[in-house]
């Protein structure tokens, strides 16, 4: 009972994120996936080529902390990097991907890092305390084997520390929290930065 | 009583798809167009001139495969380039013609083709699994001539071989798929990367 | 009876247009009006001032053909635009002035026209039957004083011909219709190309 | 009774004003926030770090003139740049602040001042008659320690007289109105302002 309610909160949850995420244009055709931990370990996320706009509690299937599906469904492709953060981070419990057209464009328009400074927006990751920071958002290459892509975010992480989320090239970004709700705060915010970072890239190269 | 379900379920659907293409700006004033093949081989479109974002049963009609009113309607003007698609791809059960800025930009921007590659969103796109390929989109000019548009279709797909859709110049695209859904994963897909190729060409003319 | 029941079924429609008009962006604040001419020749249009995303049949008055109220309330101060389309083509039943970023900036960036050709959004446009033709809108200065301005408008017609609608620089454009959905679908239609023209001016600048 | 239904009333208007401000994308995350004066001196205002498009009633709180809780909850941090605008105007009783993508890129993009001429929405600023006028809209330089930024807008109003607004750079804008629907107007209008000026200085930048 109590573990059922548990992930029908947890599922109904991220039903009204993906809908939110798909109103705005942040994860298009079936990209994107979402998950959340619950409060014995297991991990609810979205099952592969589910459409994030429309989501239905079938729609969101239960892993254990390795990725294995506990259910018979078959989750997301992306499921090493949702565990992967999961595992490094006790505190988080939900982990969101949008694949958007802003974190697109950045990825294509900046090396292997965005640079945000000197943003009032930046206070909504969590506890940043002023604008006057410098927040790196690192850009890795794309890569369809996704262990290989894991070990890559690990070994970032291993020498640079903790973030608030990554983007993976031509494909979207990742960004997490210690609930639905926080996560969601940090795609809100990274997505405004994105959008303005994008459009001010535009401008600026006509000047050099 | 089964014929007609069938074709009232396919109309329904249409309907709920065009309300969602209009939504976000994809088929303004009574532009675009869309067909569903029923499981008898007669065709569900739309009547020509009806506005897409608020149709009724009243909207969609009956052709067959030669794109012959069955009911006294009439349908789009462009009732030939969905019925050539239908009779070169046995699997494909809709056709959409979405009529977006994007499209029409990249019309403009580019020759007669925009290539994409490095899009994880390609994935959207049936039977491809890997963002490391290359999808061409061919531009065709536009034509007042429906039949010899339809042949000049024709004529490329012999040439290149399945595709997953075209752009008519200044008028907008098509895509198809084997269901509604699968129709509607293509156009969101190739939405988004017509956006984001259309903003990268103006950022990069500036360097150039 | 029927006179009211006339009204009051213009007033509905014109509240529902400015419903979708303000959600798009094309009515910010309480710029833009509407009108309809009933069957006996008087006018609805919106009172002076009002939101038009939240009008009431409260925010809708009469008028006659000269523009003088019927009563009591007081009409757009560019009540006399609306007239002088009504009094020249007897065949309008709407006129509809949106307020949108785009044509704005299409007055900032065009000089004394927009010259629209090669779109087949242009077939939108009542009459127009091929994408092969030239639409041109003119753009007016702007003037406080709207009986001069009404005076420029059909001095223009007077010259010209018939036109589809036309800007007034940094306010706004007026378009018409045989009826309110007419005039909607233009709206929907100028809007686009307003659009697509804005962004690929600002592309093309780049080369020159 | 009468205190505490002018409280909700208030308070219903900022949860409406929350939900159509952040529908635009204009308070992403938990950016920005709203007050309002009551008839009897004191302050409508939400409460720190709450999301403003899904605000409840528990999300407003009461304050006095002084930026001092009346009910024990907190304020949002710049409580003091509210209560500064409500002390030096008595006719305003409504203060908004909205973060937007557009305020951001404005201040960017220009210097010290945006100024704004030869628009029509101008008009849409109470008291301006007509497009031939010139508003400034100061941008000041972000800064955590809020008494002190009031403190400098405070001294630019005692030496510029009446505006309808300023930047904080890389933060967003304030306006203010004799009720909320009056700041509200001015959200929009200063909006679409901000929208058409970084739209045209991106495209005017490649000129010179």
């Amino acid at each position: 009972m109590t573990i059922d309610s548990d992930f029908k909160a947890c599922a109904l949850e991220l039903i009204e994120a993906g809908r939110f995420i798909h109103a705005r244009g942040w994860v298009p055709a079936t990209s994107g996936n979402f998950s959340a931990r619950l409060g014995d370990g297991r991990i609810a996320i979205t099952v592969s080529g589910r459409h994030k706009g429309t989501l239905g509690l079938e729609d969101i299937m239960l892993i254990d902390g390795e990725g294995h599906a506990l259910d018979g469904k078959k989750p997301s492709a992306e499921t090493l990097l949702h565990t992967a953060i999961y595992r490094r981070y006790p505190g988080v419990h939900c982990v969101l991907h949008p694949h958007s057209p802003n974190a697109t464009l950045v990825s294509r328009l900046f090396g292997e890092e965005l640079v945000l400074e000197d943003y009032e927006l930046l206070k909504a990751l969590k506890g940043v305390a002023t604008h006057e920071t410098r927040i790196v958002i690192p850009i890795f290459p794309n890569d369809q084997n996704i262990a290989r892509l894991a070990d890559m975010v690990d070994a970032y992480l291993d020498r640079h520390g903790e973030i608030y989320g990554y983007i993976i090239a031509g494909h979207g970004f990742y960004t997490w929290g210690s609930s639905i709700n926080d996560a969601l705060r940090h795609v809100e915010a990274l997505e405004f930065l994105f959008d303005v970072e994008m459009r001010l890239h535009g401008i600026r190269r006509d000047r050099t």
